[in-house]
């Protein structure tokens, strides 16, 4: 069953074209079709970009095999990498909450990473599904940060991210094409 | 079969307090050395760059714990990250070796990855670490391609490191400072 929510749209006068078009994606996590997207850029040569991989602390080996490890906290995003010329750095997450996106899921150090990357020339959003609605948008870091640093609430409504966002379409290749959006107002070198 | 699993997992709280502090230069590996320089050239605000954590398949775990994993080649480079506006990446490796280095050190996908980081407009390059020398260059990727292609052989003579390559002379902090080299010679924007 794929549900399809109707959503008044505060501002989108850039929205005009926004249908839904769904592919039967259910099932299909933010990071698998990242990574899929990812893969077509490269293929196609259009972006060099990767996610990186989870950093483990490892206590214990025995020959090739590690038998105790552990997850560690990222310090950075997940995804960077490079398009024409521009660093790109990003942060990908779902949430099942259909009217907000909690900001306990961006930390602290990942915000002050992003922070970094805008002050040394390069371009940083977030991408954020929510997975109820279908949706998927992304939100360049400057109005993620103007949104913090307006607002004392936790979590970030979902109107925000259609007033200052963009919402990323779902294509069958690539399957979510953030590109299309960083070439546009991602402010490129 | 390797499992990848989603990053969805609570962060343990072991702390990494495994730092060795040494004074000395000898058993200090390349990699602390890149570590050290890195977290310097955060501090100081010069650049953002970071070792990509190692990938590992992850296979089975117990609670939080890790209990089955393997490494895995990673398909690119191991330091990337953002310099003036400018993407930086590269392969960091050390040799026992005091005549050559073995091109078996970086693998093909390496290669290929450098490449389009040079035609996505990004800066690459390898450094190499002459351990019994205790020499450290940095040779741009430019110049790895025109050996690589020009000759024949299996290896790089630490000749043609001297010649084309830029040595890496080791301070308190920064240890290693490529920057400085990539600012002179790297063909910033």
């Amino acid at each position: 069953m794929v549900i399809q929510l109707k959503i008044n749209y505060p501002i989108s006068k850039r929205k005009s074209n926004d249908k839904i078009i769904n592919f039967g994606n259910r099932g299909m996590s933010l990071e698998s079709d990242l990574n899929d997207t990812n893969t077509y850029y490269l293929e196609k040569d259009i972006a060099v970009i990767y996610k990186k991989p989870t950093p483990i602390g490892i206590v214990k080996t025995s020959g090739v095999k590690i038998i105790e490890a552990y997850f560690k906290q990222p310090s950075t995003t997940d995804y960077n990498g490079l398009y024409q010329g521009n660093y790109i750095d990003f942060e990908a997450k779902e949430t099942a909450s259909k009217t907000s996106f909690s900001l306990e899921n961006i930390h602290k150090h990942q915000l002050k990473h992003m922070e970094k990357v805008i002050n040394h020339g390069g371009i940083a959003f977030i991408i954020v599904r929510f997975t109820k609605l279908e949706k998927t948008f992304l939100l360049f870091y400057q109005d993620l940060l103007e949104y913090i640093e307006s607002n004392k609430k936790k979590s970030i409504s979902i109107n925000y991210f259609m007033e200052k966002g963009y919402l990323l379409k779902y294509h069958l290749n690539p399957k979510i094409d953030y590109i299309e959006i960083v070439n546009k107002y991602g402010g490129l070198k």
